[in-house]
C-alpha cells in the first residue's frame, strides 16, 4: 500500500474525455489499491485567478467534479491545499535549503521568462517613443531622465500586475512541500510535470543533507503508459487549448452538437469507409463495449451507413458512458454540504499526516 | 498611537553598545507612547542557522536581550516570528501579486549573486580541471560528457548546499508579510532595509490594485537621525564585523580587557590630551553623565591624567551603565519560564491580529 498524491489546479476549466481518460481514470485504478489523496490547488491557483468569486467557484466545481467521478463515498482523500496550514510553512522551511541555482533550472520558469520577454520586447518600444515624446513636449531632454521615467512608466503598467509574478519562480518549492508533507511514495506526472518532480527529490535530499536526516522521503514518479491519443472533434489531440474537446459534464444539447461536428472525410453514404482513420469511430471504440465497437466497424465496410450515423451511435454510447458522472454530479448539487463534509474530512486526515511530520521538522530545524 | 514593528534576525550575535545606542534604545524611546512589538524572526535566521540547538539557543539568547533590556513587564510584544502560523500562508499569497522583477532589483539580492559568482569563477576552473583529468584517465573524451559531470560534480559540491538558497531572494515577500499583517504604521529601518520596506509597499500596492482593495496599509519608514557613530575599541565605527565592540553582557573581565585595550594616542601621563580625538573620552561623553564629561574633559587639558586613569573611568561608568541591563538578565536567567510566558502572550496578541487581517485577506482573493 503506498502513499499516492495528485494535485489539480481549480482554474476553472471544464474536465474534458482526454483528461478523464488520460489522468483520471488512471489515478483512479491506481488509487484502488492504495491510500491515494488528491488535493485542490487553490494556492497555486491564486496566480491566474485573479478575483475571490472566480475562485470559489473553481475550486467547488473542481470537488463537485472529482467526487462525481470517484464517488462520494470514495476512500480517496479529497482536500483543498489552503484547508493545510503547516503548508505554507513547510514550503518557507525548504526555501532556506533550496539552491537559487536550482530554480533557475526549471523548463517551466525559463519558458514563461522567455515569452514574458518578447512580450517586453514588443511593448517597451512603444513605451520609449510616448515617453519620449511626452518629456520633449514638456522640455525634458536629458535621457538619463527620460529613461527612469521610461521605466517607471513601464513599471506602471507591468510592473505592479505582472504577467510574470513570484508564483511562477517559486512553485516548484510550494509542489515540493505539498507532495513531502505527506511521505508521498507516488506521484502520476504528465511530461511536463516531470522536471518538478526532480525538483522535489532535488530539495528533500538538499534538506536531508543539510540536516543530517533522512525524515524527507524521495517520492517516485509513475508516468501513465501512453494510452491511444483520444482526437477532438477537429481531429487533433482533444485538448483545452485547441477548444475542440467534450466536456465531462456538457449537457445534452451541447454534447449532440459537438458530436454532429466532428470532423470527417467526405464520404457519402453509400460509400465503404476506414474506420481507422475516424476520428467518430477513434470516440466510439474508446467508449464503446468491443461488440458494438465491432459491429460499429463492419457497418463502415459496407454502403449504405454513413457518418451521421456513426456519429447518432456515438452520441448514444456517449451519453450512456457519461450517465453515472451526470447522475452523482445531479445528487451532489443537490446536496453541497455533503462535497463540503468529504472535504473537511480529507483536510482532518492530511492535517493529522503534516502535524506529525512537522514535528519531525521543527525537531530538526530548532523552531 | 501608531503601530511600530522592528524584526531582530536571531544568529547568534552578540548585542554590542553600538547596536544599543544606534538600534535598540532609539526603539525604545519611540516605542513609549505607540504600539509597539518586536519580533524574533526564526524563520529568517533558517538561512544561515543550519542547527537545531543553535537556533534555540540563539533565539533564547536574543528574547532574553531584549526582555533585560526593555523590562519583563514592557508593553512592547516580544514575540518570536515561528509562533504566528499565518506568516507563512501570508508570504505565499503576496508572491502571487509580487512581480518578478521586482525582486530583481533587491540590492540585497544582486549583492549576493555577485559574491556567488566571484565564488564560482574561482571555484569553477579546478573542478573543470580535476573532473577532465578523471574523464581522460577513465577513457572519456567526449566534451559534451565532461561538460556534464563537471556540472553534476559542481552541484554535488555546491548546487546542494548553497551559498545561495531561495531566501536570499524570497525573503523580502516574507518581511512584506511580517509588516502587513499587523497593520503597521512604522518600521525603523537602517540604510540597508530602506530598499525592502519600498518592496513591502510595493508588494502591498501591487495586491491592493490587483484586487481593487485597500486592506494592505502602506508602513512609513523611520530612520533615527544620524546619532553621532559610536567608535569600537580600535577607534573604527564599533561593529560585529570590526570584531572591536563591548558587548552589552560582557562579563566583568572581559569589559576591563576590552576597555583597556581601547586604542589611544602615544601621549604620555603629563602631556596635555585632546578630549575630542580621543575614542575613550568618546564613549565616557557617550555614557557619563553631564558633569562627569565635564569633569573628565578638565582632567584631559592638564598634565598628571593618562589615558589609563580615563579608562578606569570608563570602565567605572559603563559597568555603571550596564549594570540594570545585568540585574535584569540575572534575574530573568534563573526564571527562563518568565520569558516564555510573555513571549507566548505577545503571540498571543499577534495571532489575533493577523487572524483578523487574513479573514479580509481571504474574502478578497476568495480562499
Amino acid at each position: 500500500m503506498k502513499k499516492i498524491l495528485t494535485g489539480v489546479k481549480p482554474t476553472g476549466d471544464q474536465m474534458h474525455l482526454g483528461n478523464l481518460l488520460g489522468a483520471v481514470l488512471p489515478f483512479k485504478r491506481l488509487a484502488e489499491k492504495n491510500d491515494a489523496a488528491i488535493f485542490i490547488a487553490d494556492l497555486h491557483a491564486l496566480t491566474s485567478v485573479k478575483n475571490a468569486a472566480d475562485l470559489k467557484r473553481n475550486t467547488h466545481e473542481m470537488a463537485l467534479t472529482y467526487f462525481s467521478i470517484f464517488g462520494i463515498d470514495t476512500p480517496v482523500h479529497i482536500f483543498r491545499q489552503s484547508d493545510i496550514p503547516l503548508i505554507p510553512k513547510l514550503n518557507w522551511i525548504l526555501n532556506n535549503v533550496t539552491p537559487y541555482s536550482l530554480m533557475l533550472r526549471a523548463h517551466s520558469f525559463k519558458d514563461a521568462l522567455q515569452k514574458q520577454k518578447i512580450l517586453e520586447k514588443s511593448l517597451f518600444p512603444k513605451i520609449v517613443f510616448d515617453m519620449e515624446k511626452k518629456c520633449l513636449k514638456a522640455g525634458i531632454s536629458d535621457k538619463a531622465i527620460i529613461f527612469e521615467k521610461t521605466q517607471e512608466a513601464y513599471d506602471n503598467l507591468y510592473g505592479n500586475a505582472p504577467n510574470l509574478n513570484m508564483w511562477i519562480f517559486n512553485y516548484p518549492i510550494l509542489m515540493a512541500a505539498d507532495i513531502l508533507a505527506y511521505d508521498t511514495d507516488i506521484v502520476p506526472v504528465g511530461a511536463d510535470q516531470k522536471q518538478h518532480l526532480e525538483m522535489t527529490r532535488d530539495i528533500a535530499k538538499a534538506f536531508n543533507k543539510t540536516y543530517k536526516t533522512d525524515i524527507f522521503k524521495l517520492p517516485s514518479e509513475y508516468i501513465e503508459k501512453d494510452v491511444s491519443i483520444l482526437p477532438g472533434i477537429d481531429g487533433r489531440k482533444m485538448s483545452k487549448s485547441y477548444d475542440n474537446f467534450i466536456g465531462i459534464f456538457d449537457d445534452d444539447k451541447t454534447l449532440k452538437k459537438k458530436v454532429m461536428s466532428i470532423v470527417t472525410d467526405s464520404k457519402g453514404f453509400d460509400d465503404i469507409k476506414d474506420p481507422e482513420t475516424c476520428n467518430v469511430f477513434a470516440l466510439i471504440k474508446t467508449f464503446a463495449t468491443p461488440d458494438r465497437t465491432e459491429s460499429i466497424r463492419a457497418k463502415y465496410l459496407v454502403p449504405g451507413y454513413g457518418y451521421g450515423h456513426a456519429k447518432l451511435e456515438l452520441l448514444e454510447i456517449l451519453t450512456e458512458y457519461l450517465r453515472p458522472y451526470h447522475d452523482a454530479r445531479a445528487m451532489l448539487e443537490k446536496h453541497p454540504e455533503l462535497i463540503e463534509q468529504k472535504l473537511q474530512e480529507g483536510a482532518r486526515i492530511m492535517n493529522e499526516r503534516i502535524e506529525a511530520k512537522m514535528e519531525e521538522v521543527k525537531e530538526v530545524v530548532g523552531l
